[in-house]
């Protein structure tokens, strides 16, 4: 019934398609290369600047022009926006937002700190991360870990609305970036550790009043599928996708969380991202292909009817969530120009789809050492699982050994970046395999739904758990490869001045050729960097920005305090030597070349 | 008796005085400008470096080259200290020490973490800072907050020795940097607002067994006076010259803390120091002159006995502390070339006395605001108070208003820098009034003993709290000054390269011209700066180093969140605006020109 009613509701909504959104603003806005509009950069999630006064040729020159301490430990991810002389950032919990006035070194216009109930830092599965903050029609929006969505006044930061968007006694909070399209204000949910129903949900940006909301597992009506148009594989879904491929009531603590990036193409009216983890992450307890989850979606702003999916990952095993950003780019693909969706599966492949119809093009191995799967078939769509690395196939309290990748992915949330000029993808990966034991877990509200026990390490023969990759989308191919010591947990920026960068989990700023990789700069930031690096140009120079702060899930043994390397403990012994580089804090540094 | 066998035990071990000290190293170190080797630079307390690779000519291009969050958030007093290819340095509350390779851009070679008493943080009165470690013979020697002394392996971080200086329980913490000197650690006490009996330690170097003990307040024997020999203002001071100056048993809870810097001179074989303020802050309860609280101290390393004594302000009124440091020079005074000891005192005259005899030469205000006294009287040494500013005469629950200095002082414990070239200090200062009204209060062991409340504000006519200025100690007179928003909170470092700097509380180092004050250079690190700024040279080229992380008795109102302009919460309202500059976040910036 409730349903019913949104339904109406984001109909009549979406009548005005063709008049005054605030996207109108966000797509003249978007185009200007001084400013950086949303976390994304961008609609298409391209990470890419057009600016060129920082090259290949004076990077070696760059360096700091002024910082700012976030008064506020533990991991930060996400990257500040930049609007007119103004510079946005949101930080872990408590989730302070600040205005910094870029005529004056970074001072103070406002800060936010909302009132948050502190009992939902364990509910938090990851560290207390928060993925940034976005902007429209005046308003800065910010998802609190509480699960509250709230607007501020750009100007001022007062609160315009509330709203909440899910209880952190269920385990339901929130760690990513809002992103406005259209009149909405589109956001995910957090809890896939905790049997959330995983769902995207759309806000109307001018009261915080809901549009409509699309689960990722359950009815039709509940996922906003029509089963005769919803497409997946070339066909269409049909009726009940979802729950017939799940046992009895499971899917209703079945997970799909929605945690990480969106995107946006206008021109075909559609927004993409990607479904977590089924849960629990006991394979045993959950038969079936578990569809939603692990899924890419393309749905309509307006409406959130679902256009086509993909499920990469059916019945999970591995933790291998579907979230990574889908990045929107026009390249050819096996020669063919195309309208393709690019996304870096935790699972360690890196998927070509034609983002119109969901068609599947390329599916690659973006990491060498990826092995749980042999590969993907391209008539079903679905991955050749290796029996050895299947949990499922092990059976509960048998730990599958050297599955790679580890429950992290070959990438997690850090986002890759695209580039026009080369048309290929710079993508920050982790380099890391597990040990894998599944035991069977009861389900109690708000309590940790887990049901493994994970150690993870680098793959057999490396010491290294990184590489920094430029990677060729139409063929599936690693074009040039640059190792790290860690996981890359930063997003890359790639710019005009034919320049990619990007943080390391030891707090290095890089600067690589954007053709060969080769490392043309690189600065120690204050702590580790899990941070998206920016540009922006003001009053005629241009700046790179970036925050450091370790934490995140790889960094989240010094984050979380937690010293011991604990066997099962998963990324907390593979990361332990982190401490030896860089400690905690949160800081922005703001680069420049000289004057 | 334990006293006599203390006095015995130190006598014993002064015999080898020409022997293989550890202090011949440490002098032979403090003479190489490459390293760093104790908090202030050196004994004489110059915080002046030879180096001039930076000068004012090319200091316009400085710019930070690494960067290391300490993971600490609250006020970073101190310096690091740089002995070869290491840095060392401590942090607030836990007080973490962390020895960093400088082949290495600042990566961790050991890091040391205290295991403290948590309840210990509201013992401290101005949070919970550490200025700093010390080097001696191979340890690293840190004054932990829980009054705990602690020798570390300098090479593994491993603990050496460690013993108990004083009782959090009782109001005794440590927030000052150690002094090595000969085969001694020299160490202080804080906890004048707790009612603590003040005193310095020496600890022996190779164990941490005590060599002396050495009170502010209290019978001969306690403060090791030789009533025939130990001189103030030219004539021995006599017998009891402490308890003679307080009421009853007043003493025994009479503060007279020694929380500040240490200086040492090798020819005279003295170390000098100041005592803090007489408990309570309500001068009514305490008549008597309340020696030596207030006073600067000359005594022998090897025997603690006091050469002499001078007491700045009789009968505290205001919380004056004496305890800032002893700048050890020789320059002309009055047209004589003189071994000279200059002061700035936070009662906002600035001392200089022949630091062989205790002689009086200039006693001047270094800033012309200062209202409580009209002037010292050279021939007694006093005083000569106003009376209107009078708290005493004013009485109990009686405010007096626009007392100048506030209690903070003129300068507190941010320490001045000279230079040998223009034979001048160099002098962090703060610019500030206040309202006082002292109330009776009653002493309980670790409970706040502070009897007064107070309100702090610029002075009348001024709208700027903090001045950094040239001072003449041989006229007593200001050079030049320049004027800054708020307190100069950081200590100063002069160098060869003609420049001085310092930083500020909104974050700002600073270098400015050594002959005229002017501003050459500034750069925003990312939190307010009261820590102290340091110079060295590794692989052949020199480095600029601060701490920054905002907070001290000036960032109280940041660093313990206290948010509200309470009337009578001291700094608190003063700084508030501070809120708009910076957050907190401890953050070391090292600086270098560009290759």
């Amino acid at each position: 019934m409730k349903f019913k009613w949104l339904f109406v509701l984001a109909s009549a909504l979406a009548l005005p398609a063709s008049g005054a959104w605030a996207n109108d603003e966000l797509m003249k806005m978007e185009k200007n290369a001084n400013e950086w509009v949303m976390p994304t950069g961008d609609y298409s999630n391209h990470r890419y600047s057009t600016l060129k006064q920082i090259n290949k040729d004076n990077v070696k020159n760059l360096h700091p022009v002024w910082t700012f301490s976030t008064g506020v430990l533990r991991g930060h991810e996400g990257a500040p926006l930049v609007i007119g002389n103004m510079m946005y950032f949101s930080t872990p919990f408590p989730n302070i937002v600040y205005a910094l006035d870029l005529n004056k070194n970074g001072q103070i216009v406002w800060k936010y700190e909302p009132k948050q109930d502190p009992t939902v830092i364990p509910v938090m599965c990851c560290d207390t991360v928060n993925r940034g903050v976005a902007y429209g029609d005046g308003k800065i929006i910010l998802d609190q870990a509480d699960a509250t969505v709230v607007a501020l006044d750009a100007k001022t930061g007062q609160e315009v609305w509330k709203v909440k968007n899910g209880d952190p006694k269920k385990g339901e909070t929130m760690t990513s970036a809002p992103m406005v399209v259209k009149d909405k204000v589109i956001v995910g949910i957090s809890g896939g550790e905790f049997g959330v129903q995983g769902r995207v949900t759309a806000y109307n940006l001018k009261d915080g009043s809901m549009a409509w909301k699309a689960s990722s597992v359950g009815p039709d009506n509940e996922i906003l599928f029509d089963p005769e148009k919803t497409m997946s594989m070339g066909k269409p879904v049909g009726k009940d996708s979802s729950l017939k491929t799940w046992e009895g009531d499971q899917w209703k603590i079945g997970g799909g969380a929605t945690w990480g990036w969106y995107s946006y193409d206008p021109k075909l009216n559609l927004i993409y991202y990607g479904s977590g983890n089924p849960s629990t992450w006991n394979p045993v307890q959950r038969p079936g292909d578990n569809k939603w989850s692990m899924t890419i979606f393309a749905r309509n702003p307006d409406t959130g009817v679902a256009k086509w999916v993909y499920q990469m990952t059916p019945h999970d095993e591995w933790d291998y969530d579907g979230i990574n950003e889908m990045i929107l780019a026009d390249i050819p693909v096996k020669g063919k120009e195309t309208k393709a969706l690019v996304h870096f599966d935790r699972n360690g492949f890196g998927y070509t789809l034609n983002r119109e119809t969901g068609e599947l093009l390329v599916a690659e191995k973006y990491d060498p050492k990826v092995n749980w799967a042999t590969h993907v078939d391209m008539a079903t769509g679905r991955p050749e699982v290796v029996k050895q690395y299947s949990t499922q196939a092990g059976g509960e309290d048998h730990n599958s050994k050297g599955i790679c990748p580890a429950a992290l992915g070959s990438k997690d949330q850090q986002p890759a970046a695209y580039s026009p000029t080369t048309k290929l993808f710079y993508v920050p990966t982790n380099h890391v395999c597990m040990d894998y034991e599944p035991f069977k877990v009861s389900y109690t509200a708000g309590q940790p739904y887990v049901g493994a026990t994970l150690s993870m390490f680098p793959p057999a023969g490396d010491n290294h758990l990184g590489n920094f990759i430029a990677w060729d989308a139409g063929t599936g191919k690693i074009v040039w490869s640059d190792p790290e010591p860690f996981s890359v947990w930063s997003g890359a920026l790639a710019t005009a001045g034919d320049l990619v960068f990007y943080g390391t989990l030891e707090g290095y700023l890089k600067a690589v050729d954007m053709k060969t990789g080769k490392e043309l700069y690189k600065f120690k930031t204050p702590s580790g960097i899990i941070g998206n690096v920016m540009t922006y140009e003001h009053a005629g120079k241009q700046y790179v920005a970036v925050l450091s702060g370790v934490g995140g899930w790889a960094g989240i043994g010094m984050a979380a305090g937690l010293t011991k390397d604990t066997e099962g403990l998963g990324a907390v012994g593979a990361y332990k030597a982190l401490a030896n580089y860089t400690q905690l804090g949160g800081v922005l540094t703001v680069f420049g070349l000289p004057e």
